[in-house]
């Protein structure tokens, strides 16, 4: 099987122009072939709060209404992944900014509205595997932001690191794929006050361990839930490090049979 | 040679939802392969004017400050592109939105600031033939918003007529290429007071003949220049209709040796 790196950074690199032009040199120079996706970032908030739009929360959760939905379209779709790819076009990398409608990239499902209507939300249901192999066949790397479409042609605003993980998940059918999780830490510490004591490996074995012993901090629970399903559902490994440290380090997250 | 359509609609069609909806019920019907190139429309506009972002003009026209280069970005880039592609993807039309940085679609240089400085605004020089034959050549139809990218990466606010002239005009090297501007009028009209009295064809013999007897009107000078330069660089037809009437009707211009 062919190798293919799905690559993720949050809004905390696309926010920092510095720290996202020295990602942005790492992420070309990684060998083979690679998809980015990348997340919102405040521009969208600040933007919201120019024109007047009141971001709608229900219990401390960002609803997505019509008009916020146009927002994110048009920042993350537009003008974030429009800037990643001319920043990588500059450096050589030939790129090509995607949402998940192009090419019905990844079709999502409308959150249902009960208990809580977050309103053009989507959870993904479906990877395109048509378009991807038509784009890293033919040299161009995907650069896909967090907006995908659902059976209906409706737009809806998606986690990125949901999207990263349905892109890994659905490729893996046909690929040999690593999932590499940037944030903010250098990876999954042993002691949170230490940035310096990063777990090598985890299985769902020393997972189960870690959690029993408190060791895993609240926060990385989520993603290491979601790594793991990753994993389940057929990829290969699942890296979490800093977006600094992209080609090497961080924690790596397999199956038990690893 | 394999035959191509470009087509290319401004931001009257944009606007009017209902219009465009019109529009690419027709365009997803349009036999084989094509592109679509949409202009901007008003959304840029009202955004800027909602974010207290003034127009700067010069000698009446708009110059692409920092600002209004993030804007027009945004919109057209992102809300206009994508809202297209996924009306199109709701009627089975596997369409991929596109800006020009998008595998390096097409090249522009930014414009000289002598003897006006207009800002970030692009002339096409370049069109990258690989990327339109990787998404063609895999059923996936470019829909192509007007903003392109400079040598040195920098993106840059295009006229999108020009955009569809160069993309029709670099793809003519390989595909047999209709390129067809969708504007307000049914056509090249003899009589500007009567819609039906729509020319057929129009060679340059007899355009010059035309413009000598006073019967094209100004307005639609710039166009048919435009129209005879694209079938001077290799273009074979280029068709002028209303966005109403796509696969039939309008005028078409063709060379003298048609």
């Amino acid at each position: 099987m062919k190798k293919l790196k799905v690559i993720k950074i949050g809004g905390n690199i696309v926010d920092n122009s510095e720290k996202l032009q020295k990602f942005l040199i790492d992420f070309a120079a990684v060998e083979g072939a690679k998809i980015l996706v990348h997340g919102g970032g405040k521009v969208a908030t600040a933007i919201s709060r120019g024109l007047g739009i009141e971001a709608q929360m229900i219990e401390g959760r960002r609803v997505t209404d019509v008009e916020t939905l146009k927002i994110v379209t048009m920042v993350y779709a537009g003008l974030i992944n429009k800037s990643i790819v001319a920043s990588l076009q500059s450096i050589g990398c030939n790129s090509i900014g995607l949402c998940g409608a192009d090419g019905g990239l990844i079709v999502s499902q409308k959150r249902k509205p009960e208990p809580i209507d977050y309103g053009f939300v989507g959870d993904p249901i479906q990877v395109n595997l048509n378009t991807v192999n038509a784009l890293i066949g033919n040299g161009l790397i995907p650069i896909v932001a967090p907006i995908t479409i659902d059976l209906q042609g409706q737009l809806l605003n998606t986690n990125a690191d949901t999207v990263a993980q349905a892109l890994a998940t659905g490729l893996s059918q046909e690929y040999e794929l690593e999932l590499i999780y940037c944030f903010e830490k250098r990876g999954v510490l042993s002691d949170i006050e230490d940035e310096n004591s990063i777990i090598d490996t985890i299985t769902p074995d020393l997972y189960a361990d870690l959690r029993q012993q408190g060791i895993v901090a609240q926060g990385m629970i989520p993603k290491l839930d979601n790594a793991f399903a990753a994993i389940a559902a057929g990829v290969q490994s699942v890296r979490i490090t800093s977006a600094e440290e992209l080609s090497y380090g961080g924690t790596t997250i397999v199956g038990n049979g690893y």
